[in-house]
C-alpha cells in the first residue's frame, strides 16, 4: 500500500511518501510545499500554490492512502486561524484528488516513531532516518508527513491483527455453537 | 460583472451570486452548502461536501469574481480552528475553479450594505432583500454572502471612478507638459 503523508502549514506543507508492505517500509520520495508570504501575494494565491502542489505529488505518485496530521490551537488565535485554513487547504486538495483521508495527532505519530509521546522533533527526524533506512537526516516537515506514513502503516498491521483474531474468534464460536446444537 | 459571494462555515456555507451593471445590482441565485457532523462523518469528508458544492455553484453560475467573508478568532479556540478550515476549502475551492478572490471583513459589508458597521444580522437581511428588490427576506447566511457582492459592487465603482478621476488628471498633466515643450 502507497501511502501519502502531509504536514499541513501555510509556509511550509511537508510531504511524504512510502510503500508498505507487510511490515516492510520503503521510501519513495519526500520534499517540502512553500508558498512566500511576499508582497502582495494574498491567502487565496498562496492556497492556489499549496492546492496546485498537493495535486501534483498525487498525480506523480499515485498513492493510495493519504495521512494528514490532525493539529492543534497555537497560543497566538491568528496563528491558530492561518494554520487552519492551510489544513483545510491541504485536505480540500487530498479529497479533491480522490484519497480517503486518515488523520493522527502529533503524540500519535511521536509514539508510533519513537515510542513515545514526549519525543523532540530531532528524536523523529533519526528514527525515521533509521526505520526508512534514508541516507541523511530528512527535514523535519518532510520527517514528520514521512513519520504520519509510519504511524499509518503500523495502525494498519495491528488492525490487520485485530481482525485475524476476531475472525479466528468467530469461527471459534460458531463452531462451538454448531457443536451445540447437534 | 456577475459576483460569487462565499460566507464560510463548516456547518453551513453561505452563497449569493449577483450580476452588476454600472449602478445597478441584480439578483441571481443564492443558498446555503450544509455539511452534517452526523455520526461518524469525518471532517475530510464534510470538507469534500464542500469542495463539490461550491465546484456546483461556479458550474451553473459562471462567475467573473469571487468574494469571500474574513473570519475573526473565536472565543472558543477550536472552534477558530474549525472555521479556519472550512474557510481554507471555501477558498480553495474558488481558485481550483480558476476565480480570483477578493476579501472582506464583516466590519466593511455591514457599512456597505447598511450604512453602519455595527448593524444586526436582521438589519443586513433587511438591506439586501431591499437592495436587490427580493420578494422576502434572504436567510442570514446567504444575506451575508449576497451582502459581500453588494460591498464588491460599490468597492468596484468607487474604484472605477477613482480611476476616471486618475486618468483624467494624467491627460490634463500630459496636455499641459505638451503645452511648455513646444
Amino acid at each position: 500500500m502507497r501511502i501519502l503523508g502531509i504536514d499541513p502549514g501555510l509556509t511550509c506543507t511537508g510531504f511524504g511518501v512510502v510503500d508498505s508492505e507487510g511490515a516492510a517500509l520503503h521510501y519513495v520520495a519526500s520534499g517540502t510545499i512553500r508558498t512566500s508570504p511576499g508582497d502582495g501575494v494574498l491567502l487565496p494565491h498562496r492556497l492556489k500554490i499549496l492546492f496546485d502542489g498537493i495535486g501534483e505529488v498525487v498525480q506523480r505518485y499515485q498513492p493510495q492512502i493519504a495521512v494528514c496530521e490532525i493539529v492543534f490551537v497555537n497560543v497566538n488565535p491568528q496563528a491558530t486561524l492561518m494554520l487552519g485554513q492551510a489544513r483545510g487547504c491541504c485536505l480540500t486538495a487530498l479529497v479533491a484528488n480522490g484519497l480517503e483521508v486518515r488523520e493522527y495527532t502529533a503524540l500519535q505519530l511521536k509514539k508510533a516513531v519513537t515510542g513515545h509521546g514526549k519525543a523532540a522533533k530531532e528524536q523523529v527526524q533519526e528514527m525515521v532516518k533509521r526505520l526508512l533506512q534514508l541516507p541523511g537526516l530528512p527535514g523535519k516537515d518532510a520527517a514528520d508527513a514521512l513519520g504520519l506514513c509510519i504511524t499509518h502503516a503500523q495502525v494498519g498491521r495491528s488492525m490487520d491483527a485485530i481482525n485475524k483474531v476476531a475472525s479466528l474468534q468467530a469461527r471459534t464460536t460458531a463452531a462451538y455453537k454448531g457443536g451445540r446444537s447437534y
